[in-house]
């Protein structure tokens, strides 16, 4: 991994953001665990993802579906049959590689989708050998990457771990319907855990054999979806597209939304890649030349995406635009298999036609964005370090400090940060100078800290200083919680609060 | 199960709260779904728990770590050798039963504990048959209740699903110690899946494969916690309990924390005793008289216990009182297993001394807490059902209607609606007549429903109803938004509404 990855990582184990997971055993591979700034941040990115994108519709909602499903639910979405990847094991020391990897460490091209048969002839073509031990490899074959799970006191119930939280929403999907009055579109999203086997994860934490999804299936009428969105209202925006065909960095284009839809890209999609834009760029601070659509050839793409872009953010510390997500126009190939494999009737009735659902789905990996968020905001200059997170996903919103710790100074400043509790994730501290105090807070990317000293005493103002800029203003004491929440919220910027308070 | 269990179920499913999963495909025994309703009320249980248990500490965090552990860990913590329940197979139609529940089921005594040897001759005496066919009855074996997971391409590095999110603190306590400046007491939360292969998972949700807890281990030098805790702020209040040995019901008497103190149980576990009774009775409204903490004798307990009280509420949907919580002093037990097996200095230095930190353990039952919710609140009178929950709980907060649809009424109704839902879970609905709505709401646990009629196209305002009670007030349309938090923070009751807006 580049030396960025381990700066991050350095960080994230020191101050409690997640590190390896059981790493008291010598570790897990495929495993991470949160520590508690880390579960502060995930909890607050998946606060957000849930309210930016349930707020699309108002017929979104959550649902918390189970994550062992019997088999035969998993037969029918094809994933017993074909949710593999190609495994090559040495003949010699009997380590095991996925092919398509073997293939990209010597091309330095996409080599997925690849047959059992392709990799076997790449690797006699180019001479490839084991990674390991130059031992000579064996024959490629396929290798389902679910976790498979006996249920029952025999364990002869077979079942596996899901590896997608997709399957949750397409099995739910008409007793929802029901419940929710029949109505679409209908939109069902599920934040939680989803589990591969990956046959070498070997990424730090962006390969993941248990791992975090946050996923939202709009089921709709594909004859009036269209009509129902406000398209217009992404007119002419500017997105970052890499076609497929032109991935390889940098590049990324900008093309509007008007020529993505002119170009065969449905309507409801295009209108769909603008909100995910929007989400990055506005509200998780993405830096536009850090940000990609990139889209998936056919033999990339799972055969029943009939369109399908991966967003993508470059990160350092993993060399270059990575998926942190993906767009999936997955037509009714999920809802047609269960009606099939389930013999029961999937369509609804909308006015008098009955309609089989079209499914779009918005889908995020959890960990990669808080990783992506980490290694983009962490700026290490000399002898500061600061994470900048965007406040409304700070762990801590606020430090609050005594100058001294005497003179009456921490209990007024322990009144504030009991005052700031109940409505702010507070921190106080009254060890060390005031620098490393606040030291401390920018390397967790806390936005703000509010310092009591021998003023505050007189005359009840409290300092208020800023994470990015340093920069520190006087506030009443009295109107710290109102500033603050208007700051994280984004409702007012750092630069005017000092003339607001100039005027008392 | 009795029919009350129907009634709960039946209002589940219908509106959305939960339902048996995969019953798509015939269900899963074992395993539920939450639907739209139950996952939001699940959530603000889980935040509710978390900002009131977090909030007992100013070194308490949440942290979220993974599900599948490898054996060597679970080894350590003694699951892979004793975590086993008694199976006993009929030898006619190989179904399979806990030995336990096939004696208590005949005796109607509790039988947990007993041995294979004892569970064998229970069997002979009572001249216990197969409860399904008749058949005779094979001999017991113990069997372990884990499910097996094989990670990695050839499924060799043996682990398993957590059986309890528990062991995840265990094993990143000394890297959280670290982390967050080295002191103790340090509390770390985990609210999350657990895993336990049951037998017969015939009780619903009560007894269920796949499950969510929400625990909170509390490290601490046993030296001097007791007087770091402001015991005497429960000083004789007055706890509901019942001893071993008199656990049967409906017994439950009061006794009060110094009561409990001078009968041997360590102040700092009756301190925590008295706040979880709170949390009951105060946040959750669970009746007094159907709440008790239930004492675990020698037997009952897991031997590392050395105090277990469960927390139990009575259910009529379950036939009494059950559990849904415990609170347990694991002394260091844990910590020093792990130490032990990982070979690693587990102690943490405290002033001039090594500790080996003990642990109290705060857990629930999350999905327990939200049936029993269901339970207790749900009142079917008549024609009309309506669903108690605290106002914190409920899925919608407000619903929002035009008391017609036409002359504007449904725009302004819907402007309200617009405003009213970033800070609220809103509803709106302009279908059917006005009764009907509000009975939709009522059955939901809506507490409050805001209605738009003509007076407020004239003066502004609008109906303000509560749902326990029908009452009817009329406030300023302006003015919902703050009465609402106020109402639902409990920090204002409904009928002081009236008054406060009769003078304008």
């Amino acid at each position: 991994m580049p030396s960025r990855y381990d700066d991050v990582m350095s960080l994230s184990v020191r101050r409690g953001f997640l590190w390896p997971a059981v790493d008291l055993y010598g570790g897990s591979a495929g495993f991470y665990d949160y520590g508690h700034l880390g579960a502060r941040l995930k909890r607050k990115w998946e606060d957000l993802w849930t309210g930016y994108f349930l707020g699309l519709g108002d017929n979104y909602y959550l649902i918390d579906t189970t994550t062992i499903l019997p088999e035969v639910s998993l037969k029918a979405s094809g994933h017993v049959d074909h949710f593999t990847d190609i495994l090559v094991t040495c003949t010699k020391c009997k380590e095991s590689f996925r092919g398509d990897h073997l293939i990209e460490a010597v091309t330095h091209e996409e080599a997925e989708g690849l047959t059992t048969a392709e990799v076997d002839a790449k690797i006699v073509e180019l001479k490839i050998r084991c990674p390991k031990c130059k031992g000579e490899l064996g024959p490629s074959r396929p290798f389902n990457m679910m976790f498979p799970v006996g249920v029952g006191p025999l364990g002869k119930d077979r079942a596996y771990l899901r590896p997608e939280t997709a399957q949750g929403a397409f099995l739910n999907f008409k007793r929802e319907f029901e419940a929710l009055r029949r109505r679409l579109p209908l939109g069902l999203a599920i934040v939680g855990r989803a589990y591969r086997n990956e046959i070498s994860p070997r990424q730090g934490v962006y390969r993941m054999r248990e791992f975090l999804q946050a996923e939202l299936q709009i089921f709709f009428d594909p004859a009036t979806f269209g009509a129902q969105l406000p398209i217009d209202s992404v007119r002419d925006e500017r997105l970052r597209v890499a076609m497929a065909g032109e991935k390889h960095e940098p590049i990324a284009t900008d093309r509007t939304t008007s020529d993505l839809i002119r170009g065969g890209i449905p309507g409801f999609y295009v209108y769909h890649m603008a909100l995910v834009q929007r989400f990055y760029l506005d509200r998780l601070r993405v830096p536009r030349e850090r940000f990609r659509f990139a889209e998936l050839d056919e033999r990339e793409r799972a055969f029943y995406h009939k369109v399908h872009f991966d967003i993508q953010v470059r990160q350092d510390s993993l060399g270059g635009f990575r998926e942190v997500g993906g767009v999936h126009y997955r037509t009714d190939h999920d809802i047609s298999g269960h009606a099939k494999a389930s013999g029961k009737d999937l369509s609804v009735p909308v006015a008098d036609r009955k309609v089989v659902p079209h499914v779009l789905e918005l889908s995020f990996g959890v960990d990669r964005n808080v990783w992506a968020l980490l290694d983009l905001d962490y700026e290490l200059a000399g002898e500061r370090a600061v994470l900048h997170l965007p406040p409304a996903l700070a762990p801590v919103d606020v430090g609050v400090f005594p100058l001294l710790s005497k003179a009456g100074l921490p209990e007024r400043a322990e009144a504030l940060y009991r005052d700031l509790r109940p409505g702010f994730d507070a921190f106080y501290d009254e060890t060390g100078s005031i620098g490393k105090r606040y030291a401390r807070m920018d390397e967790i990317g806390t936005p703000f800290c509010v310092t009591v000293d021998h003023a505050t005493l007189e005359d009840g103002t409290v300092t208020l200083r800023e994470r990015d800029t340093s920069g520190q203003v006087r506030v009443p004491g009295t109107s710290v919680a109102a500033i603050l929440r208007d700051l994280i919220d984004a409702r007012r910027d750092f630069r005017s609060i000092g003339s607001a308070v100039a005027r008392p």
